[in-house]
């Protein structure tokens, strides 16, 4: 095991002591950047560049050398694991995910396969274990895999979704059935995330981007509960240091108390939650991540510190805050919009640790 | 003044004694009912509808007859005031409202006309005077409107969004020019709703679509705000009788607080923030709307009996609730699990008003 020679990030995770605090962008690898539009234009579609170990790599590396990012995440989809399963995942322009083979009925979800991560997965566990050998211990390699309930929702609407129609019928129609459908899934990412954390993640998260489109109470049942269940199957240890867990529901602020009791060790925060008030809710359990609003980087330089200012004050002093935006970077922000952000974290966070 | 024979709509928004809870459904006329679609025909394109008097008052007394409802609510869009300001609002099938001539610039901004509700909107107060006089007083007429930072979230993207790029991107590098757009709604709402409370509505809606979206900071400066402002310059009483207003911003669960204080008398909850909590938070200033998620309407009577039950629990003991949908109706449910939705209202929450 090569030492890590900058373990910031996994340190604020676990609350322990910082010089400054950490950085990284959710969709940091992507097409913002002029270099990784050229390496997702030589792979061609979007899965094939998922599934190139080399080229996946290469476009996880790359903001990393434009900017001082205290972690690197694994280039990929939160739709590999019911791709795995069988569903034909593909990408129609302008339209976002789409499955060839969505979940309608009972049926299809008992003939759901549990997916060996080494076999229909093995393209991800490659990736994992190409990016931790180029990243020869600069910074900690994030995992990742959607959560169940977002996974079902792609699933049984056949890709993206405003209204959410059909997995809600199911829901309030054949609870059982959706049930089934999320043990599965639950199973299935429990081994899926394990794999990773074998093939060198030194921390994962949990994306439940469609958790907030539910009351509380479905919520804890139909979302939260299943994140618990994974989160009781990972392996917590490896190469001899604690592996953190992060759990991210968008549009989850109203149950921040309830995530944090799930055993995670940090909450992923969307911009509509107050950083400071979600630390007196919580900070006494769990790190925090967040919030910036990704629109930020629309703006000049002076609003973007600005900005940054005001999340770093509003958590306050001392660890448990990696920082990073409330959502994925926007495709069309400038590049040194992003440089300004990362550096203004660290400039400004020194004297929150001193 | 004709009496009103069921009132209970507005003493529970008063949070005054009443017998039962009252019910009313968002869209409640709408695509779910076969007549309104015959009607929808009958007119033409949706804006048409709108604009007929005699057909909008229909569509609007139509849910009436089939449930117990104990209001009805003006059958308008919330972009009537953009509209009359000239930016030609039209329909493009299945991609929702577009405008003609969005706002591209400041210059775009100082151009615009404060319409007058008794000429451009003349054909909305024209629905209301008109729905008032054939309600015949069975139960009040509520009327409503955007909220100026949802009409400018539709100006400035040029129709519906779900990214938010233009608005945000106005937000964060021209704040000013926003503000700007902002007042000027602020004042066109203000004298729209005076117009149509003076047409004869009896309560008014403020709906706040996209609040959700923002931070709480960016919520406060840019939506809030002028909500709050609309609020001190309406009219209060009418006929005698207060004109109760109701404040719903969408994905606002967190801002409750924020939302209580500005001068409202109710705020509509959606389905994701939990009743018992929202009142245990402000029930002490202000009556509470909501808040069943509306694709519980999909699930057989019984489950949907479950649901109100649960609701009317976690608001408990008491007037201040109006019992309603977490947002609008959708356009395929049964219309039978309406019924069962208004009926189990009445019903069940006799025993919390004894």
């Amino acid at each position: 095991m090569k030492t890590l020679k900058n373990d910031r990030y996994l340190r604020a995770l676990m609350r322990e002591p910082v010089d400054m605090t950490p950085v990284w962008m959710m969709r940091q690898a992507g097409r913002y950047l002029p270099e990784y539009k050229a390496i997702r234009a030589q792979a061609g579609d979007f899965m094939s560049l998922c599934k190139n170990a080399e080229l996946a790599c290469e476009v996880t590396l790359q903001p990393l050398r434009r900017y001082a990012l205290d972690a690197a995440i694994l280039f990929s989809d939160i739709l590999t694991v019911p791709d795995a399963m069988g569903l034909g995942l593909y990408f129609e322009q302008g339209e976002g995910p789409r499955f060839a083979n969505p979940i309608t009925c009972k049926a299809d979800v008992l003939r759901l396969p549990i997916p060996d991560p080494e076999q229909e997965l093995g393209y991800v566990m490659n990736a994992v274990r190409t990016i931790r050998h180029n990243l020869n211990g600069e910074v900690p390699l994030i995992g990742f895999s959607g959560s169940p309930w977002t996974l079902a929702t792609y699933m049984v609407e056949g890709g993206s979704t405003k209204v959410f129609t059909k997995i809600k019928q199911l829901m309030y129609t054949d609870p059982d059935t959706l049930h089934l459908l999320l043990d599965t899934l639950a199973k299935s990412v429990t081994l899926y995330l394990n794999g990773q954390i074998r093939a060198g993640a030194q921390s994962v998260m949990i994306f439940d981007t469609w958790g907030g489109v539910l009351t509380g109470s479905a919520y804890r049942e139909f979302s939260l509960d299943y994140m618990q269940n994974i989160i009781g199957g990972l392996q917590r240890e490896s190469e001899g240091r604690r592996v953190p867990i992060t759990l991210f529901t968008k549009g989850g602020g109203q149950w921040l108390e309830d995530l944090a009791q799930t055993g995670c060790d940090a909450l992923g925060l969307d911009w509509s939650t107050d950083i400071h008030a979600a630390r007196c809710r919580v900070g006494g359990k769990v790190a925090l991540q967040g919030n910036m609003d990704p629109s930020v980087l629309y703006a000049a330089p002076a609003r973007i510190e600005r900005e940054v200012a005001a999340i770093l004050a509003g958590f306050g002093q001392g660890t448990g805050h990696v920082c990073n935006l409330g959502h994925g970077i926007h495709q069309d922000v400038p590049p040194e919009h992003a440089g300004v952000f990362v550096d203004a974290v660290h400039r400004l966070s020194r004297p929150y640790h001193q």
